[in-house]
């Protein structure tokens, strides 16, 4: 079964590729030690961690993105910025949605563009 | 005692910027899966998951970060990308050094610029 992990990022912080790594392998982090017992984090594991990084234009989608994975009983993972660089603290970041069954991850992120 | 996970990315691969992102997310998925167990670990998950990205110009430099971090016995991960996008198959994307404490980081890794 392919699994993968998504990434999901906004675009309208300004934020810079160094500090958007950042959050994003912070959000990769959360989902690896949220799924850690989980059949489906083992076969991610397996295959290579396959991860994509999304994104959209601002907190609501990404609210929506989280929003929309937890009903689908995905694992989320939401990233709240710490705040010490570029953004305010608190600030929504990203979001990870998986490692999951691909299918059912595109379900909830398939029409997002990459970064 | 503080410490941090640092990320090493290479620039001369012109990778955009969701590619950067997944990579260093690999990284720091290898680098909190390959400490798990370790005391170093569990100060820097309780410390909020410090992480910074900083930059080397090419294949030499990062494989220079890698062979000080491991001569001065910190965790190090070099990750190869799968190549399935951008880069060729195998290629040395970035590295992790850590976590582990700050000054024990910044003794291999102080030197880089931001990326």
């Amino acid at each position: 079964m392919p699994t993968k992990l998504v990434l999901v990022v906004r675009t309208d912080l300004d934020m810079g590729k160094g500090k958007i790594a950042a959050q994003v392998a912070h959000a990769a982090v959360a989902a690896a030690l949220g799924t850690l017992s989980t059949p489906g984090f083992r076969t991610w594991l397996r295959e290579g961690q396959p991860k994509v990084v999304l994104r959209v234009s601002g907190e609501d989608a990404l609210r929506q993105v989280c929003a929309d994975a937890e009903a689908a009983g995905l694992p989320v993972q939401l990233i709240q910025d710490a705040g010490r660089t570029q953004v305010a603290a608190g600030t929504a970041t990203c979001c990870a949605v998986g490692p999951a069954a691909v299918a059912d991850v595109d379900r909830v992120t398939g029409a997002l563009p990459l970064l």
